[in-house]
């Protein structure tokens, strides 16, 4: 077992990566006997893992309770975590309670909202059972959910005790989900680290055939630069704001399609293209870099343009609703090069607009999720 | 004007409390030119202040946008605070925008809630206008709505920027919402501080008569007391609990009863009177000390005993559901001796039941809350 650890303002905890960790009862520490637990899941995850948590946390003598949220991104809603309150009340948790996401992203964020806001915060731990969740959105303590008119427009700064990462899920993760996770892996190269983007470049059909050595230190990897990241900058003042590199043009293209459209780290792999191209006409990422990272993607079955119903006009609208706008002005994450990334505030509507254009008609291949 | 300071490590702000506040735009301070807002009030308390607090605000040069949220506890739920976050999307506000609650303790606290979790967390500023507002709910950073199996149980600790009193708005406050008020008034001077409970019980006729003089010390004092106790212990971790004297009891009532039967201080008056009556039957307060509690209650227009629809017994299983409960022990607030309060957490089911039928059974009047 490999174990990167966070530090953090509001909490200090250990992210576990390794495989078959979920079996066993000492891995969930710092849980312990008489612990009251809540795990909160759907029914795709609980059919392969909730009774395997339930029976290790059982054995540790806790007291396991659990609720099945509807599976997907259209369910990431109040509603959704106004279930997770009620079955708390209803099987009388308190504030010394925990609650334990096991699944994705979606299952994560909202699990963590309901643990920051029950009786006005209670402890809870991360169990990610997708690849982009475990490189991502499980470490680091964003929670939240959506709303009709914006993406993760409802939410919290609430970090996990522990997040326990065992490989082994992703034996059980759709391929196409999978994919979508080497997305955010990719970012993290492209914008903190030249010689990890390198590693890629040469794993990238380990990662894809599920090679336990180069999955567990590929995770290990992005863990330690997310958590080095929100070490420094827990609530996205400043320097965390570079995780968000291909966010910006990828949320629009996800309230565009819709949720349940395309994945999320699908829209950000177009994201981060743009990002790139944009990069480029400023003159800072020279045209080989642009076209190493359309490669990286390519390779990860990931989509490198556009929505076919999507004009580069549509992105703008989204992007003004963006959490990162300030002051009424459009924040981008752009790369100086291969590995550096920076903040930019000054970018011009026709600049996007050339941006997308630009990488929409140069892009290799044209993007069918539905046949990945 | 008087200032009262509140340090906490979230945030250190004002609390301003003078007559005719609203109205000057420098007491708005640290809000400035081009700052977003966005009021959240009620039909009821935008008839009187909405248009002075948005022509201050406006001539501050701030942009001013208002949502109005249907008037009662029982819309203190998370389909009202949606309702927020809707406007502010709608309305485009995005993480530097500035929501200001301005009302009753519901508005506050839906309004303090939406500010911790639209964008996971924006500032906001307490403008409230009710008495007990003023003395307890928009100080400290407590915020959230109710669930329907609980009260209080999704929320947030969110400090505000700044709280505003404008002691002119109990003018146009019912009487009996004032009442209410005066018995978390009452609460601070049984808890923390026998001189000032002997001040009321000089000066509530002032108070009663809404002189201005005797208003604003109490309002002073009560603010005072409350800054030092959340500037101590922000997250209720000990010694705020204190503050919760008659609110377990109190709690049960509110949830018997169902929403908008008795106010929030009606029933936290009967539970400290309860909850003294406890202590006396613990043998700690003497009986001259409770008698001088009901006295103080029964001046300020206040009930003394249960609901006539609610027996000893009712008020056990809304206890239980507290979340004052640790680890399944129901935590109680009683008093060692007049304005000094300790945690108890080994008090008996048959404790409670003997305290509360001794208080009723001892109660000088019969509270009829429509004749109020």
């Amino acid at each position: 077992m490999i174990q990167v650890d966070v530090n953090t303002k509001q909490q200090s905890y250990p992210i576990r990566i390794g495989t078959g960790l979920l079996a066993k009862p000492e891995n969930y520490a710092p849980l312990k006997a008489n612990d009251k637990v809540m795990i909160v899941t759907n029914p795709t995850v609980a059919k392969h893992y909730l009774d395997t948590v339930t029976q290790a946390l059982t054995q540790l003598g806790c007291q396991v309770d659990s609720v099945l949220l509807p599976d997907g991104e259209e369910y990431k809603t109040l509603e959704s975590v106004n279930l997770i309150f009620t079955a708390l009340l209803e099987k009388k948790h308190s504030r010394d309670s925990v609650i334990i996401a096991l699944g994705g992203g979606v299952i994560g964020d909202m699990a963590g909202f309901a643990a920051a806001s029950y009786q006005r915060g209670i402890r809870f731990m991360q169990i990610p059972t997708t690849l982009l969740a475990q490189v991502d959105s499980s470490v680091g303590g964003k929670t939240g959910v959506n709303h009709q008119l914006g993406k993760n427009m409802i939410g919290a700064f609430h970090q996990p005790i522990a997040v326990i990462i065992d490989t082994n899920t992703l034996y059980t993760l759709k391929k196409r989900e999978f994919c979508s996770g080497l997305a955010e892996v990719i970012k993290y190269g492209a914008i903190l680290d030249l010689p990890f983007f390198e590693w890629l470049e040469q794993n990238m059909a380990d990662l894809m055939a599920l090679k336990q050595t180069a999955l567990q230190y590929c995770i290990q990897r992005c863990c330690q630069l997310k958590a080095d990241i929100v070490a420094k900058d827990e609530t996205e003042q400043g320097e965390r704001a570079l995780l968000n590199f291909g966010h910006t043009f990828g949320h629009a293209i996800e309230s565009h399609l819709g949720y349940g459209q395309w994945l999320h780290g699908e829209a950000v792999a177009v994201g981060m293209l743009e990002a790139a191209v944009l990069s480029s006409l400023l003159g800072d990422l020279t045209q080989q870099d642009v076209a190493r990272i359309e490669k990286l993607l390519i390779q990860a079955v990931l989509p490198t343009g556009s929505p076919e119903t999507m004009q580069a006009t549509d992105y703008l609208a989204y992007m003004q609703r963006d959490k990162k706008v300030i002051a009424g002005k459009l924040r981008l994450i752009l790369l100086k090069q291969l590995g550096q990334a920076y903040i930019s505030s000054d970018i011009t509507q026709q600049q996007i607009i050339d941006s997308i254009t630009h990488c929409s008609q140069s892009a290799i291949t044209t993007y069918n999720a539905n046949e990945c």
